[in-house]
């Protein structure tokens, strides 16, 4: 891509709702492309209609299944699903048997389903960032919904799973599994619970262990209360009652103002993190790298300190080479 | 403390190891008092003698009872131990039984013996820097052994066992301890392993699995074999060998210039925290959380972009205020 021209045209099918130019914009936000900010920076204003649902939970916990089953009920109701996939357990990012992956594609064959599954090798930092704007891409496209599908198992899954709407933590009966999730600070972001696999032994145990533990967090009349559904999502079973939940989390969240509190905060949040990383990368060039070897030797000889190196790093960042006036945008 | 000779005499108390003194500037530093970074500096020059290990692993392994019978057995030949604590289920940090805290008193009461406990309560990034700079001071003041004793549940406990010299990781023979270690990160930072109450059931399948672990790990011949020993600390069974264990991999890293490495690589690491540290003060700073705040309406409302806040904050921060020149040291 040479031209603004090109960028351009990409934007208005992203806008026109054309796969391909969807798919293409994702890839330039997938490669990191210089391009990629600008047509972000584009697209912007025309994002903020979808709804973003989570789905996370531990590995083997039928997060995928589920996610295509959620995603054919809202195609029912004639919504447009935007589903992105960061789990490298998952189907969609070809993690598991063919025979999941084969089930997968009664919805990759729907032009109303668009899938993109995101790997997290590399920077797992940079993923979440790019998975959050792979969903903006998808919301300016006009998908009605967009499902968001990672495994809860590191800080960045946690970090995308909660840049949605609603999040839907997934569990199966396994025992000892809502100690787990809660180790794993699923607890905590979760708007919806569900038990998947739920004919399993133990079903009625885990329940009760998640009932319990979501008794201790602190809620007032006010507050949405954390809700578990059952669902044999193989099956389909359950799904429509996880689909009514997540509608009825909707309704609460805009009646109250909470929907917009939470955008808020996650644009905030997106700021935040957009400085941040622009700045790290400006900072860490390989000149100041170059610095920081040499002082390093001097500071293990004891003729500097780290105090001193890094008074010295900071003022040449903030004074020096680092301060470029130019505009990326 | 409102005058530099204050802080001079301080430092000059480090120096002479005078308790007293060790105390306050650790307290300096867990307060982040202002004058906390021009004593660290001052004392740089003096640290680099003590040998740092750390012990780490999950809660109820007996970390600070093995840390105890260590530190009395580096006593008994001579040397002066530092203690530094952070685990808020240790009985050092006060999170254990009076039985336990009783016990700890016969190394708390020789004058040989520093111990400081650090909660974890409020930033965990910013305990672990001031772990690591506790040390320094206990370094300074002339501690031949320092001992960091955390518990391995987090990030920055890493972090703080990973800030050492040789790494221990004690278990217990509890069903799937090994990979719950695996899982949390502990087999990858561990030099030397610690079976502790090795004289409950499982502990030789314990082992096993935990070899089997390790035997997946890339080495060779020239690279430090991990291995294991068994220890009963309640009871002193198994500290002579792994004070032995724990002298034979200083040796080794001595020998082949892996000390040298890894206390190099831990000065970039330090420096690049204190550098990131400092410029994420500058750039939050209330000014520009305010402007952060306001941009955030208008990007809700669509009338800007998160791209287009970034560029701005960015620039303010490198042209503005950001960019002021005075030293802090």
């Amino acid at each position: 891509m040479n031209t603004a021209s090109a960028a351009d045209r990409l934007i208005d099918g992203v806008v026109a709702g054309d796969r391909r130019a969807v798919a293409r914009v994702i890839s330039l936000v997938e490669n990191g492309t210089e391009h990629a900010q600008a047509i972000l920076h584009a697209l912007y204003p025309r994002s903020g209609r979808a709804y973003r649902i989570g789905i996370t939970g531990p590995p083997g916990a039928g997060k995928s299944t589920l996610t295509n089953k959620l995603a054919r009920s809202y195609r029912s109701q004639g919504l447009r699903v935007g589903i992105i996939a960061v789990d490298p357990t998952s189907p969609f990012t070809g993690g598991a048997l063919l025979g999941d992956r084969v089930r997968m594609t009664d919805v990759e064959l729907d032009e109303g389903v668009f899938i993109r599954s995101m790997a997290s090798r590399g920077s797992l930092g940079g993923l979440s960032r790019k998975a959050k704007e792979a969903a903006d891409v998808l919301d300016a496209a006009g998908f009605h919904i967009i499902l968001m599908e990672t495994v809860g198992v590191g800080q960045s899954e946690l970090d995308v799973a909660r840049a949605v709407d609603s999040t839907v933590v997934v569990l199966v009966p396994e025992s000892g599994d809502g100690i787990q999730a809660m180790k794993a600070g699923l607890m905590e972001i979760a708007d919806i619970f569900v038990l998947n696999k739920s004919d399993r032994p133990g079903a009625d145990q885990a329940i009760m262990s998640i009932k319990m533990i979501l008794g201790f967090r602190p809620h007032d009349e006010h507050s949405w209360l954390v809700d578990i559904v059952k669902t044999q999502a193989n099956d389909g079973l359950g799904i429509p009652d996880l689909a009514a939940l997540v509608g009825r989390h909707r309704e609460y969240l805009e009646r109250g103002g909470g929907l917009q509190a939470r955008r808020k905060d996650r644009l905030a949040k997106r700021v935040k993190d957009l400085v941040e990383e622009r700045l790290q990368t400006d900072l860490w060039s390989r000149e100041r790298l170059g610095m920081l070897a040499q002082d390093v030797e001097r500071a293990y000889e004891r003729t500097t300190t780290p105090y001193a190196i890094a008074e010295q790093l900071i003022s040449h960042f903030l004074n020096g080479s680092g301060g470029h006036d130019e505009q990326r945008l």
